[in-house]
């Protein structure tokens, strides 16, 4: 893809972005996803408007993909997100098996502006004292029931 | 809350993974919230279902928590998790303010039925060479005037 490609998709979350903030929707964040040089896809981040906490530019973005597209997979997409995504939506990404995330501001630049994932970042390594939820363990035995039938089940879809 | 109450409670989240499995819907994962010792939403892993590769049990439940109470803040809410959660649905759980997760089966388990996290654990650390997408930095610029926007932005909702 040419830079001048690129360069546009970044200006579309961009704009995606603006518009959320103009709104009210949520914080200053969009994105965008492109297949075949075409957008198939593009949200901002709608957590206020929505009351939904994973309502995030780029959780969005990929939920309407798969809408559009009627399948899990994006492994033939590319995502532009206008600011490096949190951790739940850098894995949102991974399990969308999109291949190429393209992002503009940095991590550093959302916590300067309030938007700061180190606690989050650091709990992923190590869940300790400083979390910000306590993990607690329960019922083991009978949680492995659901993965007994799982593995028992002759039909599944793998994904 | 007495022990019998989370061993009840993580035994509806299996029952919500056992339903999922049963149904086809996607992976043996389920996931219940509760407030007050009253359960506010469950529900199970719905991918394959939804066409939705962000359908996990523990999202789903958190937004079905939130369109149930009206806002996207679950800080007086604990949630129980059949496994688990992956990165994506561990940072949902932060995102939400749930102050409290209890999971049954642990990653471990859920690797040695297919459903294997480390690459996503190690990329979020540090996205190296053995990463399942690529990351590429463009249009930075372009992409700070939203952040602008949103500092000058007089009426803005902290989240």
């Amino acid at each position: 893809m040419a830079d001048k490609g690129k360069k546009e998709f970044m200006k579309e979350a961009v704009a995606e972005a603006v518009r959320g903030v103009l709104a009210g929707d949520g914080g200053p964040f969009g994105a965008v996803i492109v297949r075949d040089g075409e957008v198939v896809s593009k949200a901002h981040n709608m957590v206020i408007r929505l009351n939904d906490p994973t309502a995030h530019a780029e959780i969005l973005a990929i939920r309407g993909a798969c809408a559009t597209l009627g399948r899990f997979s994006l492994e033939d997409c590319q995502i532009y997100s206008s600011c490096e995504p949190c951790p739940m939506c850098f894995s949102a990404v991974h399990w969308a098996r999109i291949p190429v995330l393209y992002f503009g501001c940095t991590r550093s630049d959302a916590e300067r502006i309030g938007f700061d994932d180190s606690l989050l970042y650091k709990m992923l390594q190590d869940p300790g004292e400083k979390a910000s939820f306590k993990i607690k363990r329960t019922g083991r035995e009978d949680a492995l029931e659901a993965f007994e039938l799982w593995e028992a089940k002759t039909d599944k879809v793998a994904y």
